[in-house]
């Protein structure tokens, strides 16, 4: 007898069907003698509708209320799913973040949980229900209701398995598993049996979409056994996300290829080369709350520099205006360009650490198809790159191959 | 400066034009000085929409999830209404039941109200919030989420005004107030100033439907002062529901009248007229949880009686088929019929206590129409007669002129 949590996404709850099929796959493993713990979220399209409702009577709402309003999303849904249980004859009890309760900070609409009380459901899995939670909500401690942000249902669930000690964490999403790289666009993309969390955590913020960043951050904190799996899908092992690498493991150099489009390059042009100059571009953009991805800086011939940087697309233009407002006179660079046409790919492998020429091999790949490179950044396992975005496809197919990624 | 609790039915939210409406007159209230706590409904249809949505996952849902999942309802209200006040410059904060904590049994889906938690609130209109509450909706003892019972919303809003000691509840609906009889039946029916508890009870109980009659019962109890308003019109006083009658009033001899299609009248036919025959024929009624409004039981000569009672429409089928299988072999009932094409006119007025012959003049009103009275049934304030369905408009029209109830 195992404890399981298990984490059922948006499109999984979409409607009283797909409710019914969870149901049925967690009949399947009570009936195996499990303690399961079901973690939902709301109801695919719900959480943007309430967001749309709250909006039209405060644009920017204010964000103890928005919580108030988008935490009934998964508090529906936990109710529906305790009654298809229910229906099958199974004992289950729904609960709330408030609830069980999760405690979490004040910073309403992205909490952090602080602490999970685990003395409720432990007495209701030992009495045999099946406990249902709601992700993505919590309540700080003077019960107000708190969300954690999107994507917090995984963390919720992440959470949940920490705290309750749980044998695995199943994220069950819309995918069977994590691939080497988006199978709609490289056909011979193969999952993963499993894959280290440094290297789901490069995926992951290198924009693959399968897990949230923070959930596989808790999920390495607290060790927990995180599986991703499909819900559309009656069998099937997912991908095992491992908080060791397996030393006896024949490790693939490369795991997996992930790619973005949503970033758009920033370019200072001649700005003179002295000490401060990277904080007098950075410190206003940071302060107008703009997230910046990949920054790089090439010192040229004439005492002067030229200084780029990534942000998302949505934001480049108030970067822009931001840049030639503030900065621009005060540091006397000659221009200021945005491109917003760009796409970044990534090659990530914990197996790169040991071995050599993974980069140069990554350039002649792309440089024999023709594709120039913008801008790169690495790390100890990723190599990133970013390119003109009419070559993405291109770029992830080739590499794909070049790392012969198809092939188990 | 005076404590004011206003509540807002589900047509008062329907929609955000609506809750911002509310919204100003909230602040016209304050403007004046005033501490104010709002309680609202679910927006219309949201609760029934639940409802339905719990059906499909199991037809009879059970009753702890169904409070989880219909709870929401108010939820999204309470915030919303929060952000049409927060956006018009008001301080304010929204309240689930379980944060207030109003404390309930554990009857789910039609809890009881055992007591209120006023600190919370208290503090935070003190602090020049203001508060708005969750209707229809508690916790129990357990931490468990609770919900009142259809009308709850006004129970809530009556119970926190006992629990605040406000100086006046006020009860916002799409009616300007309580009228001598429906207006759309009868244009000349005319608004009451005032009225008194009892009245109002027989009133609501009658099928008057501007008030729920457990929310009249708890206002009398606790001696809170119930003002029915509309939230459609920017003036008007309203109906003001007194705990005591003015004696120095000039008191109507009736105050309105009262009406109701959604009985059905059964008969039992040629019952020996023994001791316990009411017991036999009602006991099997009443555990079915049938329940019955009027009872009127007539001796015929040949020592048997006729026996006839009233229940719901949607229930008259179910109540016939438990008195032939299960009372009318056992008690010998010659005959056992049903009628669901029948109307209850009601009189009711404080005033009939001290004047004699209103009934009377109540029987040769309809008996001059050629209106055939077919149940009668009285209280101290009230006589309740049953006509046949399509005579309704007609009795009460004669009746709404008879005792000049156009006059003011």
């Amino acid at each position: 007898m195992a404890l399981i949590v298990q984490k059922y996404g948006g499109t999984s709850v979409a409607n009283p069907e797909r409710i019914r099929s969870l149901a049925r796959r967690v009949a399947r493993y009570k009936a195996m003698g499990h303690q399961i713990v079901v973690v939902v979220s709301a109801m695919s399209g719900e959480t943007n509708r309430l967001i749309a409702l709250a909006k039209e009577l405060m644009p920017e709402p204010d964000p103890r209320e928005l919580d108030m309003i988008i935490s009934t999303g998964e508090q529906v849904t936990i109710g529906l799913t305790a009654l298809a249980l229910i229906e099958l004859g199974i004992k289950a009890k729904s609960y709330t973040g408030a609830q069980v309760k999760i405690l979490t900070d004040n910073a309403f609409t992205k909490a952090r949980i602080s602490n999970i009380d685990q003395h409720n459901l432990k007495a209701d899995l030992d009495a045999g229900y099946v406990c249902v939670v709601a992700g993505f909500q919590g309540v700080d401690e003077n019960g107000n209701i708190t969300t954690l942000g999107r994507g917090g249902s995984d963390t919720t669930g992440v959470a949940l398995a920490a705290a309750l000690n749980a044998d695995e964490c199943q994220i069950y999403t819309d995918v069977d598993g994590v691939y080497t790289t988006d199978p709609r666009m490289v056909p011979e993309a193969r999952r993963l049996k499993s894959i280290t969390f440094e290297e789901m955590l490069e995926l992951a913020s290198q924009g693959s979409k399968v897990l949230q960043i923070r959930s596989v951050e808790f999920a390495g904190k607290y060790k927990v056994k995180l599986r991703v799996l499909s819900s559309f899908e009656e069998e099937g092992d997912g991908t095992l996300i491992t908080f060791e690498e397996e030393d006896n493991m024949e490790q693939p150099v490369i795991s997996g290829i992930a790619f973005n489009r949503d970033e758009a390059k920033i370019t200072v042009l001649g700005v003179p080369d002295k000490p401060g100059i990277a904080y007098q571009i950075l410190g206003p953009i940071a302060e107008a709350n703009v997230d910046v991805d990949m920054i790089i800086q090439n010192t040229g011939a004439d005492g002067t520099t030229d200084f780029t940087f990534t942000v998302h697309k949505n934001e480049m233009n108030k970067a822009l205006s931001i840049l030639r407002d503030k900065v621009q006179g005060h540091i006397g660079a000659r221009e200021i360009s945005g491109d917003d046409k760009i796409a970044k790919v990534s090659i990530v492998g914990v197996g790169m650490r040991s071995h050599v020429g993974i980069a140069s091999q990554m350039f002649r790949t792309l440089a024999e198809e023709g594709i120039n490179i913008q801008m790169i950044s690495t790390s100890e396992i990723k190599i990133a790159v970013v390119v003109d975005e009419k070559y993405l496809e291109l770029a992830v197919r080739v590499l794909h191959k070049a790392f012969e990624l198809e092939e188990a």
